[in-house]
């Protein structure tokens, strides 16, 4: 007997997991108890030319034929997006057939459906892949921690607006310049929306969220803001206070309800997570039992991806073999997600002021007004130059942005010239 | 229906489960299928006060009937040492009972007759929490990593020492002012031994090598070196060239054979374990396609070592409702362990020597007599004071004991001040 795998996609990603279905196809039976066998590949141009150790007979453009062969046992997903990967997945589930999945869009837009007719088909759907590539995530998120509380998850989970936040950094290049370099090199793509406007970032947040929190999560109830009004002034402002901008995903519980959200913020250079340069991610997790965690590897990538995909690929067969079903949606907490406007946060803001007596008083009464609390404030320069620098208490996000509009109408306030969410000062 | 739970043992980690089960109750069933009860809980002195919500009803002496009563499902062992605790649970096995544990030094001692007595009763037998605490490592590496080939374990695994040696380097006081001071403090216990002889570290290299190459590897195949020979001298002359002294634990793979050590080695301080500090523990694992992962977290403690006990214990109580068992033991690999002698290996050496034309050379002739290529080589002081300090490029570590010997004979060498190996210049 062996385990029959339908790859659909042979992209980066899927050309990875042939060559290790072929390369450790020893080791994988051993791990299993039974071979695992390609039993189709679909892809949409078969003639193309791979350099991969793969019989050509096993390609087909055929792909919902495929994933209901009766000679297919597991399905492994790499060709993204909703369409046709939903209907695909769903027409597997309902021949019986496991899922694996590396499709973090789908799963954050609709994994409820999905969850559910893996459930009412007895089979199973893993998508390790989904998050942060190579790095155990979702088994330690859903598994390891099953028996203590998270409250907490905050990370850095997009490989490309990591690399152009690090570029700016580095070298004081504006957003558009850092992004060109990125994609000259590679590390990110021709149309690069999906990563610089946060929207991959927040599937992953929504798929880390409903995991972390027993509960139903989609990506439409997570807070995005993408990296694209990052301006090289911020980051300056940032470095100015010993921080730096990252694009953070995080993901909090308390008092019956969560927050996700996904948005650039400055954080301190000591800060674990500051040291994440590149194209790594770095996740951590706090469980009340456990304490702070940290995870970080590859978060992207052919080989890192289509490790996760095959750990999940050997769980699943292992299961199939013994007739049984791992861990499935855990969605019985069903918490309310709060709006962003209730989210507990600090605020970075610079104003360009003008240089005369009583600005201070001003602007501190609009702070004041607003219930929110000054932490520090510096003044800087002189004359035409003079700016306010001030970091906030924590506040709810509410407050600290009604606070910023009240100071683009002091008159003694001439330009605000940076305001972010500052994260990573309280606990570390 | 409800999964009925023995603990063996109520101390610092025993506590902590106890107030686990009784503070998530509703969680744990949730995430079960099924509520969680304690059936007993052995203890050697059970009028001891405790201030727990627990049943003193449940306290027994009479732990070898406990573990076989017909109303126990799960046995949880957090007594540790070798026995009692492994005759109670192969009792437990032969009354199909799961086990779940934190027993490093039984698991490194006498897994196999422990993972064949579990097999053969359809048992599952656990134990995330032996190494590391609460940072899930054995589930990414048996389960996550399964579809991967693990080259490389690397990582600061025991808290005593790591603490003991980050006094030392911060504030160069020798090894006992630091050990009293870790003692006085608490982390250190008042028989440190199997702390800082390296024994506790050796137990977990054994765990994490058995598990990350699907062999079988005993405490007894760990070559072994606590930290009560390092020097206020070794973390000055560390310091000297940027590093800092780490018990690593290291278990390396590669061609048909293993290795798996435990050693003080001074590491970069641009390394990422050089900023581990204090209790805390952090693993690297590198994987062929994974690359490079990192784990961090608390690596002890009652609550953090309980989150990974009750984490085992959700898994192992879902495997018992749905009638299977989860990955048992993998040691088809059967690789050979490699003696020291063979490891590959870099080494710091630091010499007084006479101030006089020719020293170097000599010294130099040393190191080539047996194949040692020097990386680099630094003089310092004049007359008395004069000294060399040498790192060598990677060699066999027989090799460069055997330079070392050489060297100790050598007329223009007074004396050698410190002598250890240098790890993660490689790569990082």
């Amino acid at each position: 007997m062996s385990i029959r795998v339908a790859l659909l996609g042979c992209g980066v990603v899927g050309s990875q997991v042939v060559r290790l279905l072929h390369e450790h196809a020893d080791d994988l039976a051993s791990r299993v108890g039974a071979p695992l066998e390609l039993a189709g590949v679909a892809v949409r141009r078969p003639h193309r030319r791979r350099d991969l150790p793969l019989d050509p007979a096993l390609l087909t453009t055929d792909a919902a034929g495929l994933v209901i062969r009766d000679d297919v046992d597991v399905v492994v997903e790499v060709i993204g997006g909703i369409e046709p990967a939903r209907s695909l997945l769903l027409s597997a589930f309902k021949a019986g057939k496991s899922v694996v999945t590396a499709n973090k869009a789908l799963l954050a837009a609709d994994g409820a459906t999905l969850h559910a007719a893996a459930r009412d088909n007895g089979a199973d759907l893993y998508f390790e892949a989904s998050v942060a590539g190579a790095i155990p995530l979702l088994r330690p998120l859903r598994e390891s921690l099953a028996g203590d509380r998270v409250t907490r998850v905050l990370g850095i989970v997009n490989g490309t607006t990591n690399y152009v936040l690090s570029k700016m950094d580095e070298t004081g290049a504006g957003f558009a310049e850092a992004l060109d370099e990125a994609t000259a090199l590679g590390y990110a793509e021709a149309d690069p929306t999906a990563d610089i406007e946060g929207f991959d970032a927040a599937a992953k947040a929504a798929i880390l969220a409903a995991l972390a929190f027993h509960t139903r999560v989609t990506v439409a109830d997570v807070h995005r803001e993408g990296i694209t009004e990052v301006s090289s002034s911020d980051v300056a402002s940032a470095r100015a206070m010993g921080c730096v901008v990252k694009l953070l995903a995080i993901c909090e519980a308390g008092g019956g309800s969560i927050g996700v959200r996904v948005h650039p913020a400055m954080i301190p250079r000591t800060h674990a997570l500051a040291a994440v340069s590149g194209a790594f991610n770095a996740v951590f997790i706090e469980g009340e039992a456990a304490g702070e965690l940290m995870f970080y590897g590859q978060g992207a990538g052919g080989a890192p991806t289509a490790s996760a995909i095959l750990g999940d690929l050997v769980a699943v067969s292992r299961n199939r073999l013994s007739g049984t079903r791992g861990f499935g949606e855990s969605s019985y907490a069903d918490l309310r997600i709060r709006p962003m406007g209730e989210t507990q946060t600090r605020y970075h803001v610079s104003l360009q002021v003008a240089d005369q007596p009583g600005v201070l008083a001003a602007v501190a009464q609009a702070f004041a007004a607003h219930d929110v609390s000054i932490q520090t404030v510096r003044q800087e320069g002189h004359g035409d130059d003079a700016s306010l620098v001030l970091v906030t208490h924590t506040a709810t996000d509410a407050a600290l942005s009604a606070t910023v509009e009240s100071l683009r109408d002091l008159r003694a306030v001439r330009g605000v010239t940076s305001v972010m969410r500052v994260e990573g000062m309280g606990t570390r």
